[in-house]
């Protein structure tokens, strides 16, 4: 019995194969590279009952997961997040059968805490001291704070406009922190230079093959959720689109290991009508997005013009005949209202996203009647504090209601 | 089999018992009442080791909790938070075995989501259709959301310095909120008006008996994730007090069901400096607190000048041979910080309010080399970005670091 079951390290390009013992960024074709298992060995040492008893967070997976020696682990207790019924939304909509995966429940407060927690404890084990990236601000929070933990240096390179408290974040971990005054894409040529120039390892999105294995949990927990069945669709809200990858991912996986049965859900890649590059190139039918310029969102999240990406998200909702929808703002924030209304869930507006395509996909039909629906809620609400406008009224002490 | 073992309420303070069927607040004799239940029987039917297969939410512990059908059962998740290990902070400190207990990881943010968990359900069960609380802003945050996924009217009231994203929470719940050119006990009158004036049911701290049965979880699962083994010392932030009546009480329960052997912990409340009511109290060798004037701690959440439940803390720290401390806001500040650099934790001024607490306890000699520490981080430091304040270099597109 291994911790770990991993086998190698493959290019979905190009098919070139590498050794998880060495560092490895893209592939020398410029493609992400992907973490494949030994899985014969795998299926017949691992029974999923196993995992019921396991500890609360996504390492319960182990075995699919690239950490080899367990000491490498670092972890906050992320993972194992709820799978909420929403009973009431589901009415409103018509979809009896509505669930959200909360992943505001996570250390740092979104799903990027996964990717983080299985990246940084995989760059422990290979040996890594000292790593760069460019973000947004959420994966930048979520690496500073668990190479923190692991006692590995960073350098975190931030547009000015990324939220305050994701800044706040990075520079309580200690970490290296610069603001530039540009985009993503600036700070992403500062990085790259920086990574040359110093010889760091390159933790920007997809550069580094092991944070999809950290954000796959997300699949695997909704199947082990759902006792092992499949839902009928699952929703996510895609900027890099590395969630998408990862929970497509998972299921293959789950498939080929016999552990889940029936057809693998259609995936839906939500994204902002203000930036979305993957459901313009999945309406024009291709296989590859195209740079979307001056893109916009108030769903930070989800601004990513270009994805390196781009070409396995397209693949998965492709393969499972999914499809890719873009929501307005206005539309975003109404439903993140309608949400807390209805359910109690203050959850971030790339989540309420999600709800907002449910709702057109049902009405245009493309969702049936009695199908189960899985949102993925990829971060907090309260980590959004300027999405929300209120008005209260004001009382004086003597004042009565 | 039932789903719960719950028997009547009591009153600490002049044993009068209560029926649960019905609605209650406070005893005629004006202390808090508490909860029992038919222990007997329950631990004919029950074995700790059910526990470990179910779901990872506090419902996993429902024969101990007040809901008597399922149905009731208004549930966001909530519960089995990670108890993390803190190695480097406890090396740092000098405490081999220090664990975190995070409370982050709940929606909303805060522990509160579980008296407003279990609060709720038990309001629903008992046919409440509106309620009103007075609140810092968490508690309020978390029971009007709750109350929003039950369908129970609520009506807050908040100081107007309460944080903004509490107030949010509320507004966006669809709850009646009001704000009050006040403090707390200002909001109070107005809520306890209300109350009387529009026969409401009463949700204020300790003024309805059920939410301390939510908070009691905590204890529940610190035991259950030690291997049923109790630590030697918990601490907990310490404003209203009712984290700490509910570890307690959750201890003692343990106890004498005879799932947990030895000493009870050592329960330690750590106050602020500007707000330290039950330190005072404590040292005076008293058994209730009084007032505190003019009260100030940049850690809100504890920030509560005189606690309705006073008398259980104390008894619960007499009995169990722990003690009461105070921590200055600059210390919790920077504790907070060195958490982030040396553990990768973001948590909130309450929450490192405790770790400083341990620190000088351990100093002192009061906590002795080899004992297991468990610390309440009682919310997420996401949730308080005005706590931190960083000064950032910041660099032009063409820069190079």
């Amino acid at each position: 019995m291994k911790y770990s079951y991993i086998s190698h390290l493959y290019c979905p390009k190009c098919e070139n194969t590498y050794d998880t013992k060495e560092q490895h960024q893209l592939c020398t074709c410029g493609s992400p590279l992907l973490v494949d298992y030994h899985w014969d060995e795998l299926m017949k040492d691992v029974n999923p009952k196993d995992f019921s008893t396991r500890e609360n967070t996504l390492w319960r997976y182990h075995e699919l997961l690239p950490v080899e020696d367990e000491r490498y682990v670092v972890s906050l207790g992320e993972g194992m997040t709820p799978l909420v019924a929403m009973p009431t939304l589901g009415k409103d909509m018509d979809v009896k059968y509505l669930y959200m995966k909360d992943e505001g429940l996570v250390p740092t407060g979104t799903f990027k805490a996964r990717g983080a927690a299985v990246g940084i404890s995989k760059a422990k084990e290979i040996g890594v001291e000292e790593l760069a990236m460019p973000t947004n601000g959420n994966a930048g929070a979520a690496w500073a704070l668990y190479a923190a933990r692991a006692g590995i240096k960073s350098t975190i390179v931030m547009p000015i406009d990324a939220p305050v408290i994701t800044r706040n974040e990075v520079a309580l971990s200690g970490a290296k922190l610069y603001l530039v005054n540009g985009l993503i894409s600036d700070a992403g040529k500062i990085v790259a230079k920086a990574v040359k120039d110093h010889n760091l390892y390159d933790a920007s999105t997809l550069k580094e093959p092991y944070r999809i294995e950290g954000k796959k949990t997300m699949g695997l927990e909704i199947a082990e959720q759902m006792g092992w069945e499949m839902p009928d669709v699952i929703l996510y809200p895609t900027g890099g689109g590395v969630g998408l990858i990862g929970i497509y991912k998972a299921l293959k996986e789950l498939k080929y290991l016999g552990w889940v049965k029936g057809k693998l859900p259609r995936l839906v890649a939500v994204q902002a009508t203000g930036c979305a590059p993957i459901v313009k190139a999945w309406e024009e039918k291709k296989y590859e997005s195209e740079f979307w310029p001056n893109s916009r969102t108030l769903a930070f999240g989800i601004n990513v013009p270009k994805a390196l990406g781009d070409f396995l998200v397209l693949d998965a909702i492709y393969k499972t005949e999914g499809c890719a929808i873009a929501i307005d703002d206005q539309s975003m924030i109404d439903e993140q209202a309608k949400i807390a209304r209805l359910e109690g869930a203050f959850i971030c507006p790339e989540g309420a996203s999600t709800f907002v395509a449910i709702r057109r996909l049902r009405e245009k039909g493309w969702i049936k009647e009695g199908e189960t629906v899985v949102a993925l809620n990829t971060g907090a609400g309260i980590k959004y504090p300027d999405t929300v406008k209120v008005n209260v009224p004001m009382l004086g002490k003597e004042d009565v209601i």
